[in-house]
């Protein structure tokens, strides 16, 4: 794996394009033994076609055993170390609601809770309150909450959850959360991890942090059951160098859900209007054509029925993507890439740590035997085993956009 | 990727021999989709043969995408981690005339160029004034250019090409260029980078190095069009730790162009008298067989017609090579190699990013199904993908120079 300072010292412009298709949590495994994985059961006549002229293999989101969050295996897929930029799970909170995150800002991942007379949790989600009742004791709280020095930003998410953004000079993460991850015991208070890298900024921000709490508090003491309120995973935007800096690529992210252009948006893609379906990502797939040299397009429902552990609608959902695949090839990118973020086999209902199928098309792939885009044939392809970060200079260099390193 | 320091605490003597056959730029694409790469087009019955009883994969020159220069190729092949040890330009140059760089000098590439009456640069090449031309100009500055406390060195290379060395106490690397790599600007100053390693050594080569620029600009002035000179690539020859001591090994390279021999010398090997001709490099390798352990043997001309983009004449060139097989293998080394310091595709009419087809037999290397040597077969072998620079701890210890790790 070559680091982005390397590559950045190869990139050359050149006018070819480059389109990721990103299947979310594609990869799968056999409902029974000796039966076929979803990609394997699906009708996928499409993708086969390109696998045929492809180079195939296993991208690993990050290392053997290891199961990737959406966050980091969509860094490795963009070409980031996802060891190296690691995104705090208040920042994912806030890019899945389309918040604009600052460089400087501070974001928490907060919960609605419930707790009774003596301050202990009785419940970390308060029951999972409407999304309606989360956006009236929202309201609320931005209406009472004031914090010295620092610009609060409360947004609803979803049922019981909420974002917290801190905004102002000298704030940093490496904090504590204040979630005790179980009942009967009071919040924790919200403090400076030692290893800080900066302990000043650390300790203000978790003042800061624990203002808000008792401030919530005393708003919403009458509230039962959502009387207080959790926060974890409080930690900055990590500082991500743009694909355009680093890649020299004017990158477009096509996505229908807001953590996905919220990921893309970090590492300095323009996320473009995308509608809600496939057919309006591939319509603005075509649409923004000839403003960019690279697309990133992400497909959802893989990874969603995945997650329901409904083979069968993961199989029609990679049915339906096979059948936009045309579209896509008909625009001629120079570099097709079609890969995952990481596995959801529907047997496990969740992320896994299974490698990645993935193909790389281009003039000068060299492809391989893989006739079909499945986990068995892809485990017999030319690219064999590689990290899922190693997918971007490959496709930079079947673009022509890598020089040759040292004479 | 096992280090150097790892590697040679391992070192056992032994009686064995290791040759490793060089093609270079062996790997190759298809011209047209479907197709064969050069490889599979050749006529191979000897590598094939070998193929049958050898372990065969693929190696990665440096990492998946990144396309190698002739000098972290071959460091790769040699065992020495091409990211860690960086060859510069000018270094390369001066081991591409046979000059015998010592390890305090700084070597730099120098073009003759064209300036107008106001300094400005019009030709970056001088209109490739002729070898003869360059010469006797190389003989003027030789004449002319006196640098205090410094020894100068002026060498003809080709046409406009020529190479500086100064030798002296307290030089440095980590020098800015003057050559501004455009047309109607002035050449630029030189001068230490600013993460310079010894700034004040670094410093006073700068300034000998525009004292070299600013005289041979005086001596030159009235030399149209080589009226001027460009400097690149000023750096010191890189210390590396020789075969003898890392691997215990007494290496010998048989190359017929300097620049290999150069390389290897670079790693410590000894390099034979060569010849012109594989046949002469064959006897080479014949006659000097009892004197030592390891042999590298370049061969050049898969590249040459790769880089022409003459596919039909690389595959010749490969069916030639594979004709002095056999009397490479009637030699019985105990370890043999086949490989390439990386791809040159004629398709791309240059060195490439792909991996290597690679192979090595010994008596203990657990052959593999492959049959053939070529892209196809090695993808499916038993070595897999690896890195190039773990061909040279494997055949160490399939010379069984390679004690255990740990108790």
């Amino acid at each position: 794996m070559a680091d982005l300072e390397f590559i950045h010292r190869l990139v050359t412009p050149a006018e070819t394009k480059i389109v990721f298709l990103v299947m979310d949590g594609v990869g799968g495994l056999p409902m029974a033994e000796g039966g076929p994985t979803e990609l394997e059961a699906a009708r996928t006549p499409n993708l086969d076609s390109v696998a045929a002229r492809a180079i195939c293999g296993l991208t690993e989101p990050i290392s053997p055993g290891i199961t990737p969050g959406s966050g980091p295996g969509h860094l490795g897929v963009f070409g980031y170390d996802p060891c190296r930029f690691i995104i705090g799970r208040g920042v994912l909170e806030a890019l899945g609601i389309d918040f604009d995150l600052l460089p400087g800002d501070v974001a928490a991942r907060g919960n609605f809770c419930s707790v009774d007379s003596q301050g202990m949790v009785t419940d970390r989600r308060a029951g999972r309150i409407s999304t309606e009742a989360n956006a009236e004791l929202v309201a609320l709280l931005r209406e009472k909450v004031r914090l010295p020095g620092a610009e609060v930003f409360i947004e609803t998410v979803k049922e019981h959850r909420f974002v917290l953004v801190l905004r102002g000079e000298g704030l940093a993460g490496n904090l504590t959360e204040s979630d005790p991850q179980q009942l009967g015991v009071p919040p924790l208070p919200i403090r400076a991890l030692e290893n800080a890298a900066d302990p000043a900024a650390s300790k203000r921000t978790a003042d800061l942090a624990n203002q808000f709490v008792a401030q919530a508090g005393a708003t919403l003491a009458y509230w039962h059951p959502a009387n207080m309120v959790l926060l974890r995973g409080l930690d900055k935007r990590p500082y991500v160098p743009s694909m355009g800096d680093v890649f020299g690529l004017r990158a477009a992210a096509i996505a229908t859900y807001p953590m996905y252009r919220g990921l893309a948006k970090l590492v300095g893609m323009s996320a473009l209007p995308s509608g809600s379906t496939l057919d309006d990502e591939v319509s603005a797939l075509e649409h923004a054509w000839p403003e960019f040299d690279f697309f990133y397009l992400h497909f959802k429902y893989t990874d969603s029925r995945g997650e329901d552990g409904d083979f069968q609608a993961k199989v029609q959902a990679i049915e339906e993507f096979d059948s936009y695949v045309p579209r896509v090839t008909a625009l001629r990118p120079d570099v097709l890439v079609v890969t995952g973020d990481h596995s959801t086999p529907a047997l496990l209902r969740g992320h896994s740590w299974h490698p990645v199928p993935s193909m790389l098309y281009s003039r000068y792939c060299r492809c391989d035997e893989a006739q079909q885009y499945n986990e068995r044939a892809c485990a017999r392809g030319g690219l064999g085993h590689i990290h899922a970060v190693d997918l971007m200079p490959l496709a930079l260099a079947n673009a022509q956009r890598l020089t040759k390193f040292g004479a």
